[in-house]
């Protein structure tokens, strides 16, 4: 039987990172490619309680058809916690997503037409290219700084159906947009009437000091702004939530009911059984401090070892030192060779719309204990220096 | 600020049932509109034992970022089952998703052009309708009959993407399709290159006899088929499956990273540890059993009280009663008047994929009690008498 493809399928391919990852379960290799929270972190007591409590208190509740918005007490939380943040929104705003992932796929799927412009930052989160590659946008890269992106570059992409940003600790150059970029790139996004979705799974995640308040606190109805507990609590539960205008609200719950109904209910009640008296305020510190030490850790290792030529800055949340090679070496074609020498990374090249700066690579810092950093950084540096001597 | 839609969002539209359901939340009305499992059936004790074995025993793998895939050994066992009913596949092709209507969702995306015919048996599962109608196709309805849709019928649609078809049980109208009527549509669909999108969602609650194979055992490479465990277990914790053949998996695997990274590990796990030794072969039965006495009361219920011209047959299997009633009765302009006596229904018309037949209404029999039932039929002939006095 010959299978006609839709023409949005050819947009569909295969994760480069999946394909590293696997690379990367072999014996001996250290691997700083991954992009997973550290397991050791998930509170497991809390989640076998709040499992418990939920099976028994409200059984048939939790496993039942649910509503498309969500459970409702967790969208008041959610709400309340925006709110603290800035972001004047009422608990009918709130959609919870079965991850944060799915919120980026519906708002493609409600606002991207074949050949729309959509403005990303530069690199930018890889799931949101893949989430939005179906709906055949044409992605147009807003050139950036240490600060964040431009504002003459966002004004720049005036009729783009939005800007995608993420302003906390960005996967994957761990940049934090400053203040004074906040609000200047809200002014320049009003200025050229163009929407933004704000992307924040990282920021609690943070060792120096808390990220300002988010875009959607000063954009107000011209913001969507999507959350995840994957960072905070554990991803395996895929919860997320979006906080959207309403006038956009109706038309990315319906698309929620096509995807898949509704997010598991008992995932709602669970993770809302941890979160309602507290909880995250004692825990999420906790990840902080570990996360603090092997960032600590890392940036230590990269100015032990790194070769010359070699720039970085470190990122004051996060997960991920984004490290930029002497011009001419491509991260891309070192990899194999790292891999050969017991460590992996991900290739800068894939996070960006376009063609990537070869000569860029992620690290990420979160699973892998301070000794092991060291070592793999060591053992990179290497490949880095034969490189380098290759080129010389 | 003036948000853009895509023109695909034009298509997602509220849920008409979701509308209705709202208005029979009110006190003193007897729901036969909802299509919800019955949640005295969930086994909340196996679920809370399975959930803290898992919580205990693989806490962290439960609770990380997993394939997406699915769950490995949730995909055997799928598999197995599978094969068993004569469809010869391996873990491989087995894709697990977030409840079967992320299935529908995922197929849409990757066969579905802005214009393709759909062919869709009319009427068909309304939830197909709405996951598909953003990506544009043209719904094709091929006629039936009590057997299933006409091979004939069928075989005209050649040219559509693909054919759905709900063998067992139908979501409205309670029709299985018959074994010589399976083997005559796989052959038509041959003979017209139509490739099969198979949903069965009800197959296991059959209250006389089992169904016949599934299609997909007989037309092999050209089926998709789809499965879930929301009515044999429970529908909260969203979890389904599909058996793609090896020619359109992988495209089916990428969006489904695309849409939600991965399927809640903790579901799959969940399930899995209820699951494995054949908890389902003690279950399930007794969900059928009683399904079965409910059925025979509206059954029952329906000769008993609806007026002359009313036609319906009895479904062997499901969850539903398709009544057909008088011609020149409209069952929307009459669901305002039989919410005022104190029962509703979903309106058939709903259920086509283009003008729907207005005289026909879909009975849920397994959320009421045979008592209720009798009651609520009544109220409804009640109405129809009165609608019927009107017309004469």
């Amino acid at each position: 039987m010959n299978w006609q493809m839709a023409r949005r399928a050819e947009r569909l391919n295969p994760s480069t990172i999946r394909e590293i990852l696997k690379v990367t379960e072999r014996p001996g290799i250290v691997s700083l490619a991954g992009g997973l929270p550290a397991a050791d972190t998930f509170p497991v007591e809390a989640m076998r309680e709040a499992a418990a409590r939920v099976l028994r208190e409200q059984p048939r509740e939790a496993l039942q058809y649910a509503a498309s918005e969500g459970h409702a007490p967790l969208r008041e939380w959610v709400a309340q916690q925006m709110s603290a943040q800035g972001l004047d929104c009422d608990a009918a705003q709130v959609l919870i997503t079965t991850g944060s992932q799915q919120g980026l796929d519906l708002v493609g799927k409600v606002l991207i037409d074949p050949g729309s412009r959509v403005a990303v930052e530069s690199p930018t989160y890889l799931g949101a290219l893949q989430a939005w590659a179906p709906y055949e946008p044409e992605f147009v890269a807003v050139a950036g700084d240490d600060d964040g992106p431009l504002p003459a570059a966002l004004e720049a992409a005036r009729g783009a159906r939005y800007a995608y940003l993420l302003p906390n600790f960005q996967n994957p150059s761990g940049r934090c947009i400053t203040a004074a970029r906040r609000a200047a790139l809200v002014q320049a996004a009003a200025r050229a009437a163009l929407p933004i979705v704000e992307d924040n799974p990282y920021g609690d995640l943070w060792y120096d000091a808390p990220p300002p308040p988010p875009l959607a606190a000063l954009a107000g109805d011209a913001a969507v702004y999507l959350g995840s507990f994957s960072k905070v609590l554990a991803p395996g539960l895929r919860l997320g939530y979006l906080v959207a205008p309403k006038a956009l609200y109706p038309k990315l719950l319906q698309a929620k009911q096509a995807a898949d109904l509704h997010t598991p209910g008992f995932n709602q009640r669970l993770v809302y059984e941890v979160i309602r008296d507290g909880f995250l305020a004692d825990h999420v510190p906790t990840i902080r401090a570990r996360y603090r030490v092997q960032r600590d850790a890392m940036r230590a290792a990269l100015a032990r070892h790194l070769p010359p030529g070699c720039r970085w800055t470190t990122p004051a949340g996060g997960m991920f030192f984004w490290v930029e090679l002497a011009p001419g070496l491509d991260a891309t074609a070192l990899l194999p060779q790292a891999v050969a020498a017991g460590v992996a990374y991900v290739p800068g090249a894939t996070f960006y719309p376009g063609a990537g700066r070869a000569n860029t690579l992620r690290l990420s810092f979160v699973t892998v204990a301070p000794a092991q950093i060291d070592a793999a950084v060591a053992r990179l540096a290497g490949v880095l220096e034969q490189a380098l001597e290759a080129c010389a």
